[in-house]
């Protein structure tokens, strides 16, 4: 049994970026050697996400609608009445969808849909650098 | 320290259908030997989410519904636009729930409240057939 | 390689209460003696659930807005005709919110941003003891 632990870092353009790291996860799952388990990836920070969803352009700006319905760029919040940083929004997103992800690992394979892409949601109003976590644990 | 991995195939009856899978999963946790340590649940799929939820046919629809003031139905959707298959809403859903559960095993009981189910929810418009993952680790 | 279990047992003061776990998980993670793999943590109950957020007042209130719109209060929900007990919207946001976390743990640490915290939500219509599952595994 081992446990890898690796890093994906990245800048992002700001609201309503949604970067596909599938590739970077595979890819630290080769370098961890496991080949049965389970991968771990987690955002670090308030006012970002991770999800799965079908990587196309039409489905991001549709997502970010949905979350626009949720928690609306415009509307008050006590968040700015503290801080003034105007990203009451980004934070109340990102709780609703969450940091954390669990994903399974069989024969060396990162098991996901065809049409299924690990996602992260830069939900901040600027541009932000991120680093996501990918752990690792199995035979 | 052991990794089990199990498989769950079902068929959707299409959008709303929920389904118990609380069941499957500890038949999987009997067949894996492990006593202690984590069940990982995972949906394959882009229009198909899991979650917990006291599982009772009320409560089935007032889901529903509430996924629908997210995403409703008919709403526009790029998706719509870019590929014709009028299920921008299903995917956006799936994103927002999320594809995976972690929940805890101690001395071979898989831990959840007494009103808690594992539930998976087909948000496609129409019947599928669904996948979803199983992976026991422990002692 | 380990299996810790753990438990946090807490009483809330009802609707719209929401807990900082940080503390309490980093104690468990101490005892557990386990310095890399992954910390689980998962809500028993289906009116209540977990995520992450920057912990201060005005958030906690913006995000029970956000729920609000998602589920409304005063909607009608088939749980009531049911039940009679008035908290289908506390089971909806629950379900997707969701109970299940997994963090990261790498020499010792809990990854969490500076200002990323493990919260509890109470979601449930009147004060109730919750219990959580902290589950640390690895090296």
């Amino acid at each position: 049994m081992k446990v890898y632990s690796g890093e994906i870092d990245l800048k992002t353009r700001g609201e309503g970026d949604i970067i596909d790291l599938s590739n970077q996860i595979v890819e630290h799952v080769k370098k961890s050697g496991v080949r049965n388990g389970l991968v771990s990836v987690f955002a670090v920070g308030s006012t970002v996400a991770l999800t799965t969803m079908e990587y196309e352009s039409g489905l991001k700006k549709d997502l970010i609608d949905a979350l626009e319905r949720i928690a609306p760029r415009d509307s008050e919040y006590q968040h700015h009445l503290r801080w003034g940083d105007y990203n009451g929004h980004s934070h109340v997103r990102a709780s609703i969808v969450g940091p954390s992800l669990t994903i399974p690992l069989i024969n060396g394979e990162v098991i996901l849909g065809t049409w299924q892409q690990v996602v992260l949601l830069e939900l901040d109003i600027r541009p932000r650098s991120r680093k996501v976590i990918v752990t690792v644990m199995g035979d």
